[in-house]
């Protein structure tokens, strides 16, 4: 099985299909034209710069092009990045969809699906069931192929379904030990307390924020969605069970610091924002240790106070 | 003209007609029944116990009664009190409408009434101007009646608008100082940015957060009412004329830490931010050096991070 | 059933045994003497003064004595006390075992032992469990009898197990969740993160800081304990495998303001400090909870960042 | 009207006149020399490197020349910079005036020194006159010439009597709506708050700390120049005019942490504050929106905690 | 040897005489009069209330009078307190000097007065060593007579000499081990850093903050000080050794969240601030230890970070 | 006498030995390879890059080697480089000794030892004497040898010890002047604090993180060897001369965030703290100021707050 681009170590000869995710042309500090360029597959990017860029060249080599790439895994200020020795189109009989060379969940988007479904049968609760069945079905397709961020934890195609859903698992061994948690309420929260980062967010693929996830951000975007729902069927927006669904959801970031308007002052608000901390947690580790030899440190994670965490070695286990 | 309640400094014998706001039975340490008394009247609380409280007089001395009240001005750890010698209702002839013992704004409603009205008609952008028009005329009263908080600035009846409205004529002086700012924008955040408290407090008088108020607060209360007035309108929810006037009302207490969902990304958020505190801040100053004589300094304002203000003595001006 | 001492509401007759938890003879600001006594059963604690006390009571009612206790559940400074009407001592016939009134875990010791013996069988590495073995033969009653803490979360004899176990289930169920973490390495941490307790603490009941709690903490006692028992053992003190295991438990408080000498730098490290985050919010929301009244928020929880939580009313689910 | 330099966009042709306003000689990584320069004009700065510099023009193109520069607008590390592609000196016929090229405030020289004579005789407070007329005379010329700052905002001529004024112009109108304020000493503070900086930057013009700007700071420069005057005047330094007139002085940063020596304990002092940052908030916010399309966030500023800010688009108003 | 009023213990019976420091006349929670006093000698303080307190002892038992006092040794709130049992004035024949009731530095003044001397021969650097000594000449009697604080650390007469030596001191040795240090700055540094506050502070005796002190605080005080002797010694304020010496004392608060308007930013002002520190921590913790027994934690000390501090047993030393 | 190193100024002209302290080979943005160097002598380090390196010369050239290196000091992002203009190994008869070539503590070595043996002498109290001895048996020469710290303070050959003596020698000086305190416990902390060092790095030279260093830190692993000499002496851990010893190492970082797990709970273990930092303050200001003119202002020192340390003029002194 061939080497994908984030495996190869320092020194390594690269020979790979990639997609070009995006191409830059700029100069030199000295004038020169050169095309920026970040290559991707499934297993992640890799910088790498086209030096003394011939004009067919800044015409051929653009964003969402598949490229046969030559070079060596060198670096630059300590980031990865190729020294291209050999650049062409991938050609006739050659890799052509680039769906193939993008990251995306671990998890097959029918499994999700299916898992969804399920969820959505377990919450029994009349009002809450109905306001959540009415946004995954206007959602539905976003919510499955939408990333959970631009960057740091869950930044791949579905990845906003696949963190939804881990936590909706937690949430169940959870309530499963504590049966003083409300399962429907956490269930609710988990499924429904990311999902206006399809508002927030421009798409599954390059995602940037867009004017309404600056402004207004994707806590309130998911609250105004919970208003008009709940506005729709003729449901009473100061009814309690109303306001416990919202009142999850808008204080699931857990510190006003971190952009929620209320603190968790429910269980069940309280533990779901644990919930989310903890895969978010474990993406941004296993995504930093999958790069990382044992007996090794990773290099820092941002999302995690900026701590390198250690893969130990294979002892005696 | 007679003194009011707070004017009165210790040690001073107290005679006079007062409002009971509050009035709860307890027992002492040693199990004797006591009322624990607020007495107010228009400039504002003073509380008093009534000592070994016969049964006729625990159904007489109830929450709304007004009562002639003698007494010596007292104090309790540093905290005015009223040591009661003398307390009986109210009788005929003598004064018997609550409304004239209870702190309300230093300007008469109508001529509240009045400058909303103006402001109004001032804001000529239309999705705003007919938004606002919709959201004032379905809360018209009570923003003329709530108070702006339960306790600290603006705690009386009309406080609200009495906020609201100074806030707008600060915007209207800083616009035109800077017209690099929006003056409709500007003018819209001033009266929208606390209307959401018509919902988070119970009501004018003796006002307590409901449970929208608690779980959900007035920030994205008042969001709510403009994503639900803009949805009947048919405006477009994600077109930028809405979603900054829903930004400059998110972010008003300029902070994440104060509870805005945002910080402030534009002038004109930023401003209202600075008005609503200088305004708050002036509100808080004035009241507690009202109670304090020149050349001293004030109690401490918990507001203003628990400094105390000093009032300089009548020199040579 | 009878109502235990902390179900009573405000103004309810009491009419129960109850053990005396601690008795204080004081005097009054004008020079009386009286006893301040805590009463408990296994719902908790009450306080409640027994005033103009005769030299006979004093010497009665002492520390560990079974009392029948007439009263009306009052509150002073908002926490509940009990005016006493009558106290007298447990006669001949009536309730004679102060371990039926103290708080204990919600499972049976002879269950938690069962279960702390299950998971020493699950630890296979070699290494670790051969020092976990030593350790909790040396501490084997301790474990299982020790409250976690002196007030906060699992402060009741058995808390100690109770919450270590709590931990260990929940890190099976993440586990299962998560392959990539070492879930002998974290089933150790669950086990024995807290157990420098027995030594911090003074015992299983009426627990205070010895002088090696106070002065060196829980953490660095089970280190010293770990390093004792890997030196007996005859391990290398710097073989990755006992630094990880030392690691996880160092670092488990997350944060070195909590005390950690170390942040988490393992993925097990990390996991385990947020599960006993986990179960600890869990215990102290429910325990607020449990004497809370539906459609209430509960007191203000000290470990929680002093927020109250909302028991939801009994609405349609 | 031709283009100025900070109003070309990436890749325009630059062709214009301007100032030299820093040169450096320096290596390239490789050994070879280069010019390091700054240009600019009354819109602001653009660097740009003069590579393979010959030694005839490592002395002609030197700080203070005004020379011809064309090239076109590209960026380095996110930062606007020319990319050189001519470069001469002015000749005879062409502009050759420096303080043409220069940053300065918006307003004439003229009109804020007319400002400010009508503001020292609205100062009635006969003590405060004295003395603020006594230092007005001698710092009148660098009052009126000196920037507000280093970088940041109001950092050009003229920049410390705009800055200073404009706070006059608001302490106008918060004065009339608040007047419980005190006029004169909010006028006094907006005057005399900055001045301190004729002593703690070193001119108008490539502005730096002097040695007694790093070791003593504006702040209390400003008030030992007030202590200096009152003694001459034989005034009392603990007269209660004197020293209020300090506190606000010393107080205008408002927390400790910014360098205040004391908190704002006045009104006036609080206020004076508050005006500083909106005026000064107001500055940094226009500055970066100049430099930004419509539609477009601006860079983040750094004054108002890296914060970007949004610049509509022209939507219906 | 009599024990003097703080070094009896709870439940001890006191049989003394006592200066009274304050006595105020309060009403009880039911209205009746009593004294609260506070009685002092030269170990401390201790307060107590005389209860119905008749109009003749009203008049007899004021501040600064000598008294018999007996009673017993209580506590309230977890403060020591007296019990009064008996109380008269002092009769002839009995003690009469108030000053002997009265905390004073551990060292006499004359010693002090010796120590100041020397120092101020040893700095030689001659512009330091006029405005020294001329400011020593003007404040001396206060000098030697203040405390340094209203509480916390040297609350007593003679405290801010007896500080300011302790530090000199300490600045010897510390600058005998560092020879890169500048004696004669450091020491200048230890005699001037807190000599405002014999114009901060109201007295050597029941000492208040002057307006000065509250508007100004000690550090500009003295501050300006320094700047009228330079000022009458025609000396350069621009000069780079006033422009140290000045920081140095600016400065030696440390950080400005406490109150200094720059940080140390030369060796001397940071090692003085240290010092400050550091004599500061000794003489509260030698305080706080004084009053608690071997093998006890002593109180909570606010200064230190409401540290409690271990005073071990006699054990083999 | 020949200038060392770090002593030459931007543009001089260098010609010295030098030993290569590290040599790493790498690629340009272009692909071209180069060697990046770090020279060192005494004085300390200076890095310079070798373009277009050979082969024969990346094999020459690497750690360890003493050169023949002429250039020119410049500087590239404000750090001194050097241009390398020509580059030999050193020959015959020239200078072959690298332990000549690295910073090392400014006292001997033997006097060092000596110093410590006197300590070792004045430690009367028995437990802590053998428990002393017995450490400085087992690490005695890497006491003398080991740096402080990988940078920052002490980071030389010899620094522990040259650190742990300067905070004796203090200590010597702080208890006579307070003998309250309890000189063997405060020397005993001087020695024994950062001797955790010689196993949390890896040796005198070149020293990096252990994994012990990393994932358990000196303080813990101090205490580690605290409780297995005090094992295998027969003390018993839990005696209070223990746990006071223990204590004082444990807290030596004064706060929770610094690393210990304990605040400083005795008087000797926040002086040990106090006068910890005055030492490595000390280090670090000499540090950086003797690379600094007269009049100028230093680097900014990471461990003092980024402060900046101004090296005052010759002045009269």
């Amino acid at each position: 099985m061939t080497k994908l681009l984030t495996q190869y170590q320092e020194n390594d000869h690269l020979d790979l299909f990639a997609l070009i995710k995006s191409a830059d042309v700029r100069l030199t500090k000295t004038g020169k034209q050169y095309i920026s360029l970040v290559f991707s597959d499934r297993s992640g990017d890799l910088p790498g710069n086209l030096w003394d860029a011939k004009s067919d060249q800044i015409q051929e080599f653009v964003t969402g092009k598949i490229v046969k790439l030559q070079g060596v895994r060198g670096s630059f200020k300590d980031q990865p990045q190729v020294q291209i020795t050999s650049l062409r189109l991938a050609e006739a009989g050659e890799p052509d969809n680039p769906a193939e060379f993008m990251a995306h969940a671990p998890v097959k988007k029918s499994d999700m699906e299916e898992q969804l479904n399920d969820y959505l049968l377990q919450i029994s609760q009349p009002t809450w069931n109905r306001i959540i069945r009415k946004l995954f079905n206007k959602f539905h397709d976003d919510f499955l192929n939408y990333p959970a961020a631009k960057k740091n934890h869950h930044a791949f195609s579905g990845g906003l379904a696949f963190h939804s859903l881990s936590i909706a698992h937690l949430a169940e061994s959870v309530a499963d030990q504590y049966p003083q948690l409300n399962r429907d309420l956490l269930l609710s929260g988990a499924l429904l307390h990311d999902l206006g980062k399809v508002i927030e967010l421009s798409g599954p693929v390059a995602t940037e924020y867009t004017l309404a996830g600056d402004l207004i951000g994707h806590i309130s975007i998911i609250d105004e969605q919970l208003v008009l729902a709940a506005n729709e069927l003729n449901f009473d927006l100061n009814s309690e069970e109303l306001l416990i669904l919202r009142h999850v959801v808008l204080s699931h970031h857990g510190l006003l610091e971190y952009g929620s308007p209320v603190r968790p002052e429910l269980m069940e608000a309280e533990i779901l924002h644990q919930l989310d901390n903890l895969d978010a947690s474990m993406q941004m580790m296993t995504g930093a240790l999958d790069k990382t030899a044992n007996g090794e440190f990773s290099k820092r994670i941002f999302g995690l106070d900026n701590r390198r965490f250690y893969k130990p070695s294979e002892f005696d286990q």
